[in-house]
């Protein structure tokens, strides 16, 4: 049965993003920083279209959440590079190159209807414009038997998260402070959420926790 | 060699208290439920006085902090119960009860002196009027050997990371938000603190992760 993930990246002090992202630094100042556990590895390496890398237990985790995923959500920001203006989009589609890594359909919330867009690879962006609970169904329509996941950023994890719609929290700690940026886990009021540990793997780069949402 | 550690719970949205302490909820508006995970611990128990309880990984990691510590730094806060004025403080000495956990000496941080003050179980308190370094170097001479424990709050734990005195950080990740509150990772400024993970034992109610500051 289709499960709703969230999976991301965040510093121990709970950023997904550093302050001040541009086009050319859309993850913000040293935002980045945060996926460089990830860079190195086979699986996202061969989802990137290059060959080699690291086998380990992180690659194992991407892996299987590549493996899993049938369609992706994600804001407007993490499509458009966390730029501001709208008019941004349009040069942000660069920012994903011809050929974006998500291999199928993605979702991508906005107040701005936009056509369809299909790129290499197999990649397919759709335009949301009615909010997170169509985005969803949506995604859930074309991720069939497999699931679907909220790649963020930050403020559509939390929508997603305040709505009750996840069911697994999965998120990938740096070990490493950001000082600013966008806060992934803020404004979740006390008893919005309960959690369940699921899982826990470290490796010396990143701490992988997993929580499922006990609904 | 002494280590300078600090031990602290914490919320997955990065709050070590929540909003509005009072005498009664010294922690705020449920922040005792980021030390749920303890309560039950043959370690913690033994420590306050009580018989029983609970042998599992949790509580070896308890154990171990208990032994290595020979003295003890906090804030003024964590010594009052998070309460507002200095006047507070002087009824909050109720509020560890007249045999407090520690068992050695505390170092309270403050900007009023006071005389030391013994109490039963030999948890001895001296209020520490210059400083986060006067505090530490005092509490060294005392630990002898053994390390010492910055047990909080967010403030002095923040004081003491930022200022590159810690060695070790050991954070007790509860799979909870509380939504607002005192957050102990805030404004630690890029690349301030380098840190290597040493060690992450997860449990179902309870993720340590230990990190190692690189000087």
């Amino acid at each position: 049965m289709t499960q709703v993930r969230l999976d991301i990246s965040m510093s121990l002090d709970g950023f997904v993003a550093g302050p001040d992202p541009t086009l050319e630094e859309p993850l913000g100042v040293a935002g980045e920083r945060l996926h460089e556990w990830i860079f190195g590895l086979k699986s996202f390496r061969e989802n990137h279209g290059m060959t080699g890398g690291e086998t380990n237990r992180d690659d194992e985790i991407v892996a299987e959440t590549v493996a899993a995923t049938g369609a992706v959500v994600m804001g407007r920001k993490m499509f458009s590079g966390g730029t501001g203006p709208w008019e941004d989009d349009l040069r942000a589609d660069g920012w994903w190159g011809d050929e974006p890594p998500f291999g199928g359909p993605v979702f991508v919330l906005t107040h701005h209807a936009r056509e369809r867009k299909a790129m290499k690879g197999g990649t397919d962006f759709h335009f949301v414009t009615d909010g997170i609970e169509s985005a969803l169904e949506q995604a859930r329509a074309a991720a069939g038997e497999k699931d679907v996941l909220i790649a963020g950023g930050g403020e559509a994890a939390q929508q997603y998260l305040r709505a009750g719609l996840l069911d697994v929290v999965q998120v990938h700690v740096a070990p490493l402070f950001l000082g600013s940026g966008v806060r992934l886990f803020d404004g979740i009021p006390l008893d919005a959420v309960t959690l369940e540990t699921e899982r826990v793997v470290a490796s010396p780069k990143v701490t992988h926790l997993r929580f499922r949402v006990i609904h």
